[in-house]
């Protein structure tokens, strides 16, 4: 699954290069992304179910800065599914550079009730998550 | 009423100057505050009684450029109180020198029902801001 | 001129509406756009010629709330162009519907020497920007 | 070392609670404000001397969301000082509650050159950041 975007001007810091909590910010936006592509809009999930997927960790590692103007498309792949949450890692690329690459942990989470509660990941999403981790697989020739 | 804050890192951008849209966000912040400090805080209006102040427009003008690390003072007065909305003007010090002055017409608005619709402030609250209007007026020396 | 986004998660806050400023990053990235596609990067003519454009006035005015996954475009015109500075105006649409709509006044400045100073903007330039100015004006049918 | 902020408005999203990237933001200001409170402004840092610390890795641990208006205190203390680099721990407290904890990885780089080079941590500086380390250890009752 691919994201792409365009380093915007105020991305920058005085140092010149992008300001770096902003790499958390796409990751969030890719994982947005990657839901909607597989049919799963959060906002819609959000809306109508109540659903939510709150980050526990994420972490990331700068290998070159990003500029003003630069195009980058964030790789995303399900890195771990577990029942109730997953892993989803996030790789920068600048042309065929990575320039950095990190995760989200995330939780499946039903709001609404006296207080937001972890909840299975259905079967159906689960299943289209899965198939985007193994074509992942593939590419990166683990075969 | 005074707000401060110091700019920080990631306000900046890659003209080592900050990025303009910030000064709307510290407009925000100012605006947020002044309610706060005369006892109704924004957070317990939107929480107990669904009301909220959503901005209908918004200007600024930039005397001078703010740089990482310098202390601001935002001087903030009702410069306007209507039935349902007011104009609350923000003035932005760095020691003495005047650097940024703007506006922002917020509108008292009761949520949770169909759709968001206009309300009258309360007198209560109105008295308040009318003593921050009147504050400001002596201050500048009008009488 | 044409510039299109999609609101992000993080674009939100907690009424579950747009945050304000964010109008006004995108009234800059739609200026960035602007001279970026009549042929003048922004980012190049700060790198290679220290010219830049800082805001000296930026102000918008909300119709509608935009909300998380909206696709909004931005139209861009010159509205009023000046020896050394100059309005670019911003129209928010959200499909047919104007949402915002707002300017901001920059002016051309050389940096690099004792302090940042207006210089002329190039003739070469100024007539690029007549011509979207002229566009903009016809679509209107006001001739 | 300390450093203690408020949420803002602007920093929640739709879901009511604060947008996860802007934990890092807030890590960027902690290693900003210990720089400066051990006498070594970052600013001047890159100003003067072209030095700068730019992070190869970041990662945060989120226990508990963060809501606006919540008063947050950053205890932040050096966790691993190598020659050219150091990794500074960040946790994130709401009144005793520990909210959420992450770290940085930061390279003491020389910048002005052909390009950004890494540089040794001077010797001063680094007993300062020492200092930190070990007061930390002692709180933490770990002797």
């Amino acid at each position: 699954m691919e994201y792409s975007f365009q380093v915007h001007w105020g991305d920058t810091d005085a140092a010149g290069i992008v300001f770096y909590p902003n790499f958390y910010k796409w990751m969030d936006a890719a994982s947005h992304h990657f839901f909607a592509t597989i049919g799963h809009s959060t906002w819609r999930l959000f809306q109508e179910e109540k659903i939510g997927m709150p980050i526990v960790e994420a972490k990331c590692q700068f290998h070159s800065p990003l500029f003003f103007e630069d195009q980058v498309c964030v790789k995303s792949t399900i890195a771990e599914l577990r029942e109730k949450s997953f892993r989803i890692q996030h790789q920068f690329f600048r042309g065929e550079q990575l320039v950095a690459e990190g995760y989200e942990v995330r939780v499946w989470t039903k709001f609404g009730g006296d207080r937001p509660k972890a909840a299975p990941i259905p079967a159906e999403l689960r299943e289209k998550m899965q198939r985007e981790a193994v074509t992942i697989t593939r590419e990166e020739g683990s075969w």
